[in-house]
């Protein structure tokens, strides 16, 4: 008995997955904690002219399937291309994509915005190009109105330190239906090898009405424009970490590797390395004080392919995962702010899944009673989010972790079109829930699982992120 | 149709397995081949005032799920706390833990042990804590009759070489129901930079009744200390991996190395891993010539909390998986034993599960025909021993070795409670042997596959320790 | 209800599965792009006088199976001893070998080969011993005649840039059912550190009638070589990446290192991984040039077994998994070939499955849109090849990338026997497929489906390596 594609129950094969989602996964609201939306077009609640600005205009993604599937680069990210000519394009790849995550999300997004059911392919694409951009027309597809539609209520946008934050006080002024928030994200001011960094400084400088002359004005400075974030709704920071984790530094070796800088000496990797450990130790100090969320991304391996790097700059879809080990340096890391009272609120996410395990075991080691699920393993974040990745997390969680105390799904995503993403991780979730507890691994106790569900699709995270209703 | 809770065939999906189970599972004897239970409280036949004691008393599995769920440290290793508030906290924890073995376990173990079906919760706490500690005022639940009654065998605990075994023997003398027999772990003698390392040389001296004075002297002290458990039981023997596996040295280095170090001369971690794999090279010798088992545990990363380690000490709740690349390293490590005939029977372990494969392959490489099963790829350890742990170690056997030849289970516990993991690994075994049946991708041979489950079960390990019944 | 082993619809479990496979994979040709066969025997059209030699005379994964079963040497490897006694020693272990894939290899011959369905075992052994002998004195069991059997329509062999293709030329001259190309494998151009290096050399001058005397008359040979490959069919390359993937080294460093090495002067094992790494980057500027499919297999770990290798040299069933990290050095590689347009269609393999996803997220950075799967993951390779092993390369083919662009299953094998294992992979490819759209994770759409499997099994490598039919 095969089951339709994307019907009702898609993706629920148990009565219990059913009732899980239908009575409390579906209606529960969007806490978007983590995304790469731009807050000036919420601000300026942008309209997009026609599908392909709105689905290939900055999603990497596609561009790598396109790319794969022997799409000429013209038609992937070139914008000066006809746009029909484009989406002719993706939807000549989209079948090839059998099992691909981009498969079920845009087959999500094409019936959660546009009440398209048909499959995308050659064609169906005049027509369904048609559709969407009828639609798009329309004042109820502005950038708010796309938003708000799926019934997020939380947003957290990633932000750098020196920004004034204006549009997200436009939007919190201008705006009742959901919150936007900044993240606080240091990667320029981490960053001290990038050519522009003395720039940066300056940058930093001013926003912060402070001069920075060395490392524990940098500090200062930081601390004021955290402060500034926390004014502006900020619950929640945000740190990359590529190449390595952690190398031991003294705060006087650390301050002269930064006065070095500013006097534009040249550094090493492994002096900006122990550099940006110094600094994050120091900031999470921060974090602590202020109750915020500190979450590590580790393990990306970026602008891997020189010939496009220098034609389409970063962002453009030809990075992947790193595969280094780094259970030492991370658990020393951890170890040190945890000993100063200063470790915050964590979520570690990994970018290679063979990570997973070794993530959930070092986690446990730092849970110190304060609080439910103070560390989190992250959801499956970029190219493990799909179904079997967000399995893979899941049961990483289960068999190391506290399961109920997950804070749940994000999308990290640059495209307003992606919040159905949250609607596939919760069927995901209701399956893997379902399926466990019709298999007799877990007592059929429906008000428990469903406070769960209903915990891990927003109270969770609305609770890590000290938001009260 | 949806399964009950832990009912009769908990855990066994098809008819096949079911069949194995009941008839070929169920009723073998447990060889619980390594634990680390207390000879002592064997000896002493010890008895538990209260369900707390023995269950959060020295259990550090608990310790973490229930740091992770926001359980204050005082309740969580406080022996100053009141028990039953422990219990509560316990019991408030459990259900949180969808998904976890330590849900499976504890219903298991109130079951089998307290014939307690119901589970364990915050508002079942009350009666559930009346009803153990009811029975285990009961003399059956000593100890030796809690061991007696889940039909254990055979127990090898983990012992020193300086050990004088006084609670083994007294064990051997008044037990009939089953033997317990020591493991000789000779770690103290291999961590060259502890503190007490000339304070334990002094201990094994005295033990061996030689004096040490070089390393020729240590290799004979061990070995007379080896016999001497052999004289006491002892069938098999225990190293953990941890940091590297392998450095290359000459005899004569290494007898510098120790001399040095009786001398109280400062070392360095790679010269106490050139230590370190000499004398394991050594000691294998000294195993295989009396036909030992030697079990090799890789990659475990300890004591990573440096705040809560200076509190508790080791074994606490803070350890978790390194993520090294040792492929090489091990392969060297066997192919020198092997090349001068002095590779014992032994039993790879890897605490990261990325590890598997690599390990499932090498292992073949050191299969010399001797005997089914030289090499095991050791049953699903610490942080793998889970439903989902053990079908990976048990597909990896399947996918690179000889499935029929694998020694099975043991609980690696320090719980006297532990017993019921066997039959939780039991249900899953028959689980994926009956699925794969089932699927028709192996005959339905019930003869020889009941056969096959009664040796996992018990007689591979029976063989493998050379015990005669 | 259970399924019978190995009946008709074997590892298929759905409707959509089994019309798949009927009505689109069960008949399209084999193409077995990558094998270990011997152009000789085909070209003589050798015969086999008993199903031992056939089976056992150089399968070193049944050697493994039978050494980890107790199997003494004598009986695996020894080719004085007495052929039924050693098959009667493989009928013992292969009942052994539940869940391994010797286990659905060997029966899966038996059946398409010898019309024989009963399980072999000791019971069985005699009879059928003698079955296959009988069939082998036929002509019909010589080997072009089993390679014709199996619909195979082209096989790519390993061949030596050295090499004469004498065979080749003969079997092309000689044989209409199916083409035998060579594969360009410069392993011995490529080993500077082995023992006979500077007579090989001397053997490939004396090929390419070009007197070698520094780095550029070696790439001049090779080219001349390659050339000469490609007059005789030859579609592909091949290379082993082993111990480490790139060093970056000048071009005048590399001609001073490879002209020390004929000047017999001593070096490094870092100065031949720089050495190596140029080369293969020279190399692959030759194969674009001649739009030639270069393979990279990754990470076999060889002869780690001192003293068997002593005895048996290598590929005696010694090799396993290495784990090094790669991720950085193979990215650094592929980017200076995509940098100077010089990067040829290439397939990465790996032989530790952690690297899967790693392997799969890498790949993407180097598509250039220039070709549908310009980068390919390859199929599951050697301790990989089996129904998990498949299915995991499948999983992370669809999460990462462009599933329908598979090239799909070799062999990758020493037996005339292997064929077989494309019907097992064509099954579990199937079921795969199948149970997604059961699953209503894609729609039923089956004429886009069977046009899919056809071109996974058969259609996309043809399309891969320009053999027009």
């Amino acid at each position: 008995m095969s089951k339709a594609f994307l019907d009702e129950d898609f993706l629920l094969h148990t009565k219990t997955a059913k009732a899980l989602y239908e009575e409390h996964a579906k209606d529960m609201p969007i806490i978007d904690f983590h995304n790469h939306l731009d807050p000036k077009e919420i601000s300026d609640d942008k309209r997009f002219s026609n599908i392909t600005d709105l689905w290939l205009g900055g999603d990497h993604y596609k561009w790598r399937a396109m790319r794969g599937n022997g799409v000429p680069e013209a038609l992937v990210t070139g914008d000066w291309s006809d746009p029909y000519e484009r989406f002719l394009a993706w939807a000549g790849t989209l079948p090839e994509l059998f099992g691909n995550p981009l498969y079920h999300w845009s087959a999500l997004e094409l019936k959660r915005y546009f009440d398209i059911d048909t499959p995308l392919n050659e064609d169906t694409a005049p027509a369904i190009y048609e559709a969407c951009n009828d639609r798009l027309a329309s004042p109820d597809f502005s950038v708010r109105n796309l938003i708000a539609k799926m019934n997020v209520k939380e947003l957290c946008t990633t932000d750098d330190p020196a920004d004034d934050l204006r549009f997200h006080r436009h939007i919190r002024e201008s705006e009742t239906r959901f919150k936007v928030r900044p993240t606080f994200r240091p990667d320029r001011a981490m960053n001290l090898l990038k050519e522009d960094y003395r720039y940066y400084i300056d940058e930093l400088s001013l926003a912060a009405e402070l001069r920075i002359n060395n490392y524990s004005d940098l500090i200062k400075a930081l601390s004021i424009r955290l402060d500034f974030f926390c004014e502006n709704g900020c619950r929640i920071t945000d740190h990359s970490l590529e190449g390595g984790i952690y190398r031991e530094a003294s705060e006087l070796e650390v301050a002269r590797i930064f006065e070095h800088r500013l006097n534009d000496g040249a550094l090493t990797v492994e002096q900006e390395l122990k550099f940006k450990s110094r600094l994050l130790i120091d900031l999470a100090k921060e974090y602590r004080k202020r109750d915020l969320v500190m979450q590590l991304h580790i393990g990306a391996m970026r602008n891997n392919n020189p010939r496009m790097y220098e034609k389409l700059g970063p962002d453009s879809g030809f990075d992947s995962q790193d595969d280094m080990n780094y259970a030492g340096e991370l658990s020393a890391l951890l170890g040190i702010m945890d000993e100063s009272y200063a470790l915050p609120k964590t979520i570690l996410y990994c970018l290679n899944p063979k990570d997973y395990e070794m993530l959930g075991s070092l986690m446990g080691n730092f849970q110190d009673g304060s609080m439910p699920g103070k560390l989190q393993l992250g959801p499956a974040w970029w190219f493990n989010d799909h179904k079997r990745g967000m399995i893979r997390q899941m049961e990483t969680l289960c068999d190391y972790g506290v399961f109920s105390r997950f804070v749940g799904m994000l999308t990290d995503s640059r495209s307003f079109l992606s919040f159905p993403r949250h609607e596939y991780f919760r069927r995901i979730l209701c399956d893997f829930v379902g399926d466990a507890v019709e298999r007799g691994e877990y007592p059929a106790d429906m008000k428990f699982l469903g406070q769960m569900i209903e915990n891990i699709c927003a109270n969770n995270a609305l609770k890590y992120l000290n938001i009260k209703e």
